[in-house]
């Protein structure tokens, strides 16, 4: 059985967990949050960070979120997320690196800072102009996919691939810490919709992070 | 023929261009910094980074390196760099994430923003409580580096890898900004004279950044 080390709001954890669900891999879940590490999670993973994908009779221990993704890809047949030809492929991994290192970098990892970290770790209140600029930002990159919308199906092309995870990993994070405006994102926000109804995504819809509560709207599929 | 957007103290491109080396790809390189990006470039990579890779005659825009590498990997069987069994590869591959992000945020991109960008774009002088971090985080990372050259012949695995070109993409580059103090590093540093002695790197050595000049031993094999 595999095993995922990861904390409820982590999207690079949650994009795995997408991938996992839509290719049909059963997976539990061990709580670990990376800036209070357990005794031994520095020797999973010497990077320090979630998620970490441990198999016990595979006697597999695998870390950062792109080389699991693609260790599922070329393990599991079904449902393949990194798909087409060289350039196809190419194209979906240059857009999971966009969400995974610029979205990040400009919204879900500012609102992480301000909304849970700040509360659950260093006890202060949060940076009201940093939480803007990460609002703004966010206007931006879905300015972005609303473009890549209207002229393809799906993110990367004509069907649903890891590049549509991450995105939906990312956003998903930061919907839930109070930081997507959806007003003037229909493109964005009904492809959002299509994915919020998907058997992988319900069970990371319905679950909490300790005590931070997310918008009325964050769960409902046409929210 | 490919072209290589990129300037000479992007270890991104550094890695790329080792690949394409190592490979025996033909390039061109095309000057790009993206603190000053030309007016086509947005264009050519939504995230404003180097390296772009370009095939006009393919009508290829390849963007984000580790994207680039699987690409190269794919269409070109000569010297696989990210090779053996899924768990194998995942390995490569976590590794290449390990000095693409963590290696490049606790030191090479300090050692840039302290020594290259404050001195070209911001004209300040560098902070030296924020080198002198970077340069004992160096220290942490050749540690482990030390530790897996004793156990293995080659970072990753028995045979060289994207995860050896990553590693010498980033330390060659904080090495030219005087960040690596090589004193009890004798295994990796034993490892890093053997790549500097290969054709793929010698064109690297010999390229210089404007007005920034590496120390002495930069360029020597068993400096
Ligand atoms: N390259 C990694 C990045 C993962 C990452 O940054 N995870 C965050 C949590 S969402 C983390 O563990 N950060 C370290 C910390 O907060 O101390 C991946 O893709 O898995
Ligand atoms: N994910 C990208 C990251 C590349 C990257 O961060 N490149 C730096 C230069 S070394 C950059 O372009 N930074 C943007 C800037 O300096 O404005 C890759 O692997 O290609």
């Amino acid at each position: 059985m595999w095993q995922i080390y990861q904390f409820p709001l982590c999207p690079f954890s949650r994009k795995i967990r997408l991938l996992m669900g839509e290719k049909g891999i059963a997976y539990d879940l061990v709580r670990e949050d990376p800036w209070t590490p357990s005794e031994m999670f520095p020797n999973l993973n010497a990077a320090g960070t979630t998620p970490v994908v441990v198999n016990e009779e595979k006697k597999l221990v695998l870390a950062d979120s792109r080389a699991i993704g693609e260790y599922f890809e070329e393990t599991v047949d079904n449902s393949p997320m990194i798909n087409g030809t060289a350039a196809n492929r190419a194209e979906i991994r240059r857009l999971v690196a966009l969400f995974d290192e610029n979205f990040y970098h400009d919204v879900t990892g500012p609102l992480l800072m301000e909304r849970m970290k700040k509360r659950i770790v260093y006890k202060q209140p949060p940076n009201s102009t940093v939480l803007r600029d990460a609002m703004k930002n966010a206007h931006g990159h879905l300015d972005y996919m609303d473009w890549l919308i209207d002229n393809r199906p799906w993110l990367a092309g004509s069907t649903m691939s890891l590049a549509d995870l991450a995105a939906a990993a990312q956003i998903s994070v930061a919907d839930y810490l109070g930081g997507i405006d959806w007003k003037g994102h229909e493109q964005t926000r009904g492809w959002y919709s299509v994915f919020k109804s998907r058997p992988s995504f319900r069970p990371l819809l319905s679950e909490r992070m300790d005590v931070i509560k997310p918008p009325a709207h964050y769960a409902l599929v046409d929210g």
